[in-house]
């Protein structure tokens, strides 16, 4: 019942400067820190009662200063990390899930709509509101500079290989995937709705890769382009329910030739969903914040939907959580599988 | 940080209706779920997830029926409780925490504004706005039922007396005294803003205490009236920061003759923070989504000031919070003191 209110009390010690204040000068008072923040020291009092009582910081009653604890000994890169996750979590959840009952019974993002005016998906609204968008792409830059190694080092992509990179956005995927995996004829290329192509070839060529990717715009749930050796599928599935993941897996499948493969990168639930928090906070911000539908699933549900859908699976690498930072919500897997006869 | 997530998450399934059809008809799917809740099956398993990780919902995963688990034995009454305080911070919190660190600047409620385009407090905001009201009457009745009887079993007032409520609102705090400490010549006499005083006296003849209770109209930072034996400040004082309460101490102990008393009735933190969970709500609460200043204190805290306002203390008396069911958020304390010469 208090989770929001922790959450927000924690978040607006640092966003008043509290805690910085307290890192370069252990020991300010409360009159000292409200001076320092520009608020009344009466509410610094209260704000950091929180923080005591989860020693987070520490209180000393006789001068009445306070001075950082369990704070005291995160590196700056955990630090931003979390704030970067908690600021995504105010911006883009904590007033749209409101909303949730509404937007499950509508399939849609009815937060966005009733907050931001906005008929669409958190997607699509990044790119009309600048809050939105920066909360989004600073976090969305941590992950991917964490994600995108660990995804390429396990997926194998044969010298020469011809690959799709399907909903590519304008093109990232494609040129890490070529200065990841380059081999001679190699070719990679971005399948997107064709708004995205004009971005996405700029992309390429400041990348110095426009020889070896190319774009296609399309929509992955009416055709997919065929004559590719390898499908890559990141960050996608795991945005719509299954009937959704079912017409794009099925589009694959008839797109690739027998023995074509596919990768998909995905947040999953761990089979025993005691051991991650990728449930605590995924359900609600597909269906309250994000899409209005989709989310993760358990590894051996894509396993199995792949198999469904025509394919057999190669290999599934799942993050192990004990392995992750304590603060990192999804819990990521790779599954390969290749097209049967 | 998955804090508002997870709230909103259980909050939906009771929403939505999920938990009480699992209720009349244990081992439901997920399709039969969704529909009998309007809502698509997918959506149903997402928000399942959290429950069945909490052990408050089973899933066999053979028939994937679904039971309740650890929700199947909560008390009718005990989930009341529990709902009416989840729709209140979904009602009167959960948006607002948006703008806290804006709130704490201002020392106004921020959110409020933003979001109704009210200028003013909570208290002012339900009188305006019905979402607001009901959520917190529902809740303040439940509030009301289980801490007034504690109260008045708490505090003395002499036969006779003539007692003072301050800040009384529309006189349900009189009628209560005179009902639970009812002697020949006690007199109640609720003290608040004059707007108040029409609905207030409504209030005393439909309870049949007209002849027994009074409305005197006036601010209690102004000037507090004279004549009385006893005041009762009750579930006000946590409203202000330090400065505001020394003022209304300071007026009630200028208003009553020595060896008058005072009783106040506060939510308070418990002198060890990680006792309860009141320091995990209020400060955020008060100050981002009731008064923009505020909050309760430890009742050593609330002692110090008495005795700093001209009071003997003569009683307190803390709730236990081992005593409280463990959904309850605010531990209770009464402080009774005394004028010194």
């Amino acid at each position: 019942m208090v989770g929001p209110s922790r959450f927000m009390n924690l978040l607006s010690c640092f966003e008043l400067g509290i805690i910085d204040a307290l890192r370069e000068t252990p020991g300010m008072t409360a009159a000292q820190l409200g001076e320092a923040a520009g608020v009344k020291p009466d509410a610094v009092e209260q704000l950091l009662h929180l923080l005591v009582k989860e020693n987070f910081v520490a209180h000393d009653e006789a001068s009445g200063g306070y001075t950082l604890a369990a704070l005291d000994g995160i590196a700056e890169a955990d630090l931003q990390r979390v704030l970067a996750f908690m600021n995504l979590i105010k911006v883009t959840t904590l007033r749209q899930l409101f909303y949730l009952t509404e937007s499950v019974r509508t399939g849609t993002v009815v937060g966005l709509k009733e907050i931001y005016g906005f008929d669409g998906d958190l997607y699509g609204a990044v790119g009309e509101h600048r809050d939105l968008r920066e909360s989004w792409s600073t976090l969305m830059d941590v992950v991917t500079a964490r994600i995108d190694p660990w995804f390429f080092d396990n997926i194998d992509i044969p010298s020469g290989a011809q690959v799709l990179d399907l909903a590519g956005n304008t093109g990232l995927g494609a040129i890490n995937t070529y200065k990841r995996k380059a081999s001679p004829g190699l070719r990679v290329t971005t399948f997107d709705l064709p708004e995205k192509e004009a971005e996405c070839l700029e992309n390429f060529r400041t990348h110095g890769v426009a020889e070896h990717c190319s774009f296609i715009g399309g929509d992955a749930f009416t055709e997919i382009p065929r004559g590719f050796d390898a499908v890559l599928i990141k960050h996608f599935l795991n945005m719509f329910d299954r009937d959704e993941v079912f017409t794009i897996l099925h589009g694959v499948n008839k797109a690739l030739d027998v023995g074509g493969r596919v990768h998909i990168l995905v947040p999953v639930y761990t089979e025993n969903l005691k051991d991650s928090y990728t449930v605590d906070y995924y359900p609600t911000f597909f269906l309250g914040c994000a899409t209005g539908q989709g989310g993760p699933q358990k590894v051996s549900t894509y396993r199995r939907w792949l198999e469904e859908c025509g394919f057999a699976v190669t290999e599934t690498i799942t993050q192990d959580p004990a392995d992750l930072p304590p603060d990192v919500i999804p819990v990521q897997a790779v599954v390969s599988a290749e097209k049967v006869a």
